[in-house]
């Protein structure tokens, strides 16, 4: 009986997996990775020039991604499903070997394979190797520290309500916003009412060769993709501060 | 000129370490690292096995560190004073030769090398490596996902008041506490008011061989050191509960 073995990729640039990563990835005979269909797929185009000849792929292609409405049961039920599948036959595959799930950033870090990871633990041997995150190949890539000090971070998702985000945008000092592309309007209201927006900024594709860093507030709404990320540097929160009642 | 390389060395397994970190590291002249007097640093214990045969080491000695009180002025003056030595001796050291510098974790996510990084930017090219962080290191030690869907994770520092942690520790769904060791006590009452107490493990050395990983309220108070992580992980925030007014 093979493992199933989950390598973290990193943001993008392929010189940024860990040894581990790239061990897996070199000498894998069977990988598979999610993707859009239609799609060659982010996590696939990391690992271009790194496979053996005669590896095995398998393109783990979603039933839906933005055609049906994300919080409908439909797409739940679908998604579930397509889950399902996928874990059932990732056991069969690696009855002998072992196959080398590919993830972009960090399994664990909001991660598409923990929806395999819940399906097949206890049944099969996990490795799960972690990788640098996206957002920390954002802020690389700005040049400037994220957090110093006693900085509170949050991460926040998009998709949320508007008052839910700028809620929490006030009580922290540095602030990382995922799954932006269709929510970025709603992401500048909050960022605004927070405060914040002139100190936002948007960076796409972190650490890889067309990477993208623009101030929030000058971006054009629709000019945003789901996976570009929004941050917010923290100052260095100072202890003295941090002990006052807030 | 030289430049300085900072290389982010991920939470403490060196096979987790970024293939350009490993290159960085092993092709080193001179290597700089931060530690405490009279301890070997955990920075360049990583690194133990890889460094040239020639190396110079450049052992940065923090002037105090927890022997007076980390918010007095005294502290801080001397603190800056460290820093602005070290930026001076970075920048003549780096005549004609690159400095790596060794930063636990990722630089830019709370590392001390910023300390520098400000002293020196401008005058000397710098490139920094990022790295896997402590704390994606602690939460894969543990084989369980931090984040799901729309979870809010947020990051906290145990220095902190204790009603600004608590008000914190309510607001998010996965949670993440560093700079522990003395402030346990105090982290404890501030999650036990959050309702999270129970939910809360402790990480210590994450992907080290003596890592150490205990539910947090099993934990004896003076047991903890500086280092140490507490995590409390998300459950999967759905949508549907975000878009909801809160």
């Amino acid at each position: 009986m093979g493992r199933i073995i989950c390598a973290g990729l990193g943001p993008g640039d392929p010189d940024l997996m860990s040894r581990r990563a790239d061990r897996a990835v070199r000498g894998a005979t069977d990988i598979a990775y999610f993707r859009k269909k239609g799609r060659y797929g982010q996590a696939r185009r990391i690992v271009e020039g790194m496979l053996a000849d005669d590896v095995v792929e398998h393109a783990m292609e979603y039933p839906v991604t933005t055609e049906i409405p994300f919080n409908s049961p439909d797409y739940n039920r679908r998604l579930a499903e397509f889950y399902d599948q996928w874990a059932s036959r990732l056991i069969t595959l690696s009855q002998g070997r072992d196959v080398v799930v590919l993830c972009e950033g960090d399994p664990f870090f909001y991660g598409s394979f923990m929806h395999l990871y819940t399906r097949l633990r206890g049944q099969i041997e996990i490795e799960v190797i972690p990788g640098i995150t996206g957002m920390t190949g954002c802020w690389t890539a700005m040049g400037e520290p994220i957090t110093w000090g006693d900085d509170v971070m949050t991460v926040l998702m998009g998709s949320m309500g508007e008052d839910a985000l700028a809620q929490r945008m006030v009580a922290c000092d540095a602030l990382v916003v995922m799954k932006t592309g269709r929510n970025l309007p709603k992401v500048k209201r909050a960022l605004a009412r927070a405060g914040r927006l002139d100190e936002a900024w948007l960076v796409e594709r972190g650490t890889m060769p067309d990477q993208r860093i623009a101030r929030l507030a000058e971006v054009e709404e629709h000019d945003c993709p789901y996976f570009a990320i929004v941050l917010v540097h923290g100052h260095g929160r100072r202890p003295e501060i941090a002990q006052a009642a807030q």
